[in-house]
């Protein structure tokens, strides 16, 4: 693949931001020195809330070509009527279609990342789709098992690893494993140096119960499962630590003492994310052979249609694809 | 009470940092205006780990006079050999004594409000203390049983109160009820008028799962039991909203919209608010007829006597527990 190649962005829910926010991204282009992308979807999404010039392309060679000028927009599907902030199943269909094609495209070489636009989870369901998320789905288009991929979010000052995901915390328990954390932390290693060059990435990781358990006094998990685990990535070799109170991980002294948090649940990983970089949050999926982001925040449906949703997070997931492509394209060069 | 009465300030386990920051914070009295305060537990903790002027006193009516030139401090108890860093039951037993007392004190109303200086747990129930921790044992002190005795972190930007505390999270879901979400609701709404003089004070309620449980694809304790409590409280006239997804609470334009989040387990209230506020963050514990504060941090064995501990979350606690009283004297006056 070559830089002249472009990014692959899936517009997710035609009835949610995603359409508003891929266009303010093409907007914003040259300040944040984006790379080419080709925005996948119906057009029409993107016209009824964005004003600026569209290329309607029939492929992805068009794109590089156009995108100074214009929004290159590759349509895919028919998503119906199209009401912002009304999702209907038209539009869920056209999202898993647009999803599917961008998929491709990557895994052609006719795209160099994969950037995915929010999607709304119960839209989907309800159209059958079978997967937890589009993590999910991706993975398993490029055969990866659940456990080696992994969702990593990432702000300009901090990383995290929710090492379980969309499950009710309640199952969380029975669902660490000393297998899993093991999995996922060696994706995580490895996604570290391949996307961002960390030659040794450090993984601290958060103790499941307060104070960590405070040595088995207020829950086990951390003597029985995560402790463990890392005793296995340490042999490895992998810069693990932990399991340290998760309340005293994230303020900014910390946050320089690790490349990354491995947490053990969705919220114990995005309340600090969120909190600290609410606007600019990337989630990345580690373990792919592609590179894949999308911004952290959902369809905000209550928001579509009225030109106030934040590009931030778009930027930035653009933006790191964009750069993570071309350090997997050095170093195959140089391997 | 009057102005002039000191608070009590219990040293906590003297082989910890509580000795050090309670110095500390009397030699930045007048930069932070702190009312004075008296330092419960053995002097010669302090001494071991501060070169400043000290005041044995032998009761609180000598206290005011001499907080201007010297700390004082009523010794109570032997702590044995204090060695900074390495805590043994007879440091236990002595911030044991210095808890009951400084209670006492508070009681008797020699002094207007009660500080607690860190203690370690374990060491605690080592010597066979059967309160989960310092907050539980002044409510039982006062008669106030646990769902009505709240324990709540504040910092500058930010309060939380974490409905459940030190419990194995696996545990939290079957420990959340609609009547203990009630009445620490009713407790916090109640404090935070007393205490601050909210009047009508905005508490959001922090969902359970991931996404706030997404209509119960995700878990059901919102359906079933956090929205049926947050019904009644709104059906009493109290300013309840949510639950909300937790991990888009926290960032800066969140927190205008509310003056407490109510959470479901220690982790959701104490990972943002130590993100946030790490250094200045205080522990108030709402529904006792005292006002009772402490750091929001522990013993920090590790750094105990080398000079290293930050006194700003006791001068916080201080500064707070001053202004509360100060306030609720007030009220009481006008009353």
């Amino acid at each position: 693949m070559t830089r002249a190649q472009p990014l692959a962005v899936s517009m997710g829910d035609p009835a949610g931001i995603g359409p508003e926010i891929i266009a303010k991204a093409w907007d914003a282009r040259v300040t944040h020195r984006l790379p080419p992308f080709v925005a996948i979807g119906d057009a029409r999404a993107i016209e009824r809330v964005w004003q600026g010039p569209i290329a309607r392309i029939a492929d992805m060679s068009a794109a590089a070509g156009a995108f100074a000028t214009a929004l290159p927009v590759l349509t895919v599907g028919d998503a119906g009527a199209i009401v912002p902030g009304s999702p209907d199943p038209d539009g869920a269909r056209c999202a898993l279609h647009a999803l599917e094609l961008a998929v491709g495209l990557v895994r052609t070489g006719a795209a160099r990342a994969l950037v995915t636009g929010p999607v709304s989870k119960s839209q989907l369901y309800a159209i059958g789709f079978t997967h937890p998320g589009q993590t999910e789905f991706v993975a398993e288009r490029y055969g990866v098992a659940g456990d080696n991929a992994v969702m990593m979010l990432a702000g300009p000052s901090l990383k995290v690893v929710p090492i379980t995901t969309h499950v009710p915390l309640k199952d969380v328990s029975a669902l660490l494993t000393v297998d899993l954390i093991v999995a996922k932390a060696r994706a995580t290693a490895r996604g570290l140096l391949r996307n961002f060059g960390i030659e040794k990435p450090r993984l601290a990781f958060a103790g499941f119960n307060p104070h960590a358990g405070e040595q088995g006094a207020l829950g086990r998990e951390e003597i029985d499962i995560i402790a463990p685990a890392i005793a296995i990535l340490r042999d490895e070799g992998i810069d693990a630590t932990g399991p340290f109170a998760a309340d005293t991980m994230f303020h900014p002294r910390a946050r320089a003492t690790y490349d990354v948090v491995m947490c053990c649940y969705h919220d114990q990983a995005l309340v600090p994310l969120k909190t600290i970089h609410f606007d600019e949050g990337v989630n990345m999926t580690l373990g792919l052979p592609i590179v894949r982001t999308s911004p952290d925040h959902g369809t905000a449906f209550a928001i579509a249609g009225k030109n106030l949703a934040e590009p931030g997070a778009m930027i930035a997931a653009i933006a790191m694809a964009g750069e993570a492509a071309d350090r997997r394209a050095l170093a195959a060069a140089q391997a």
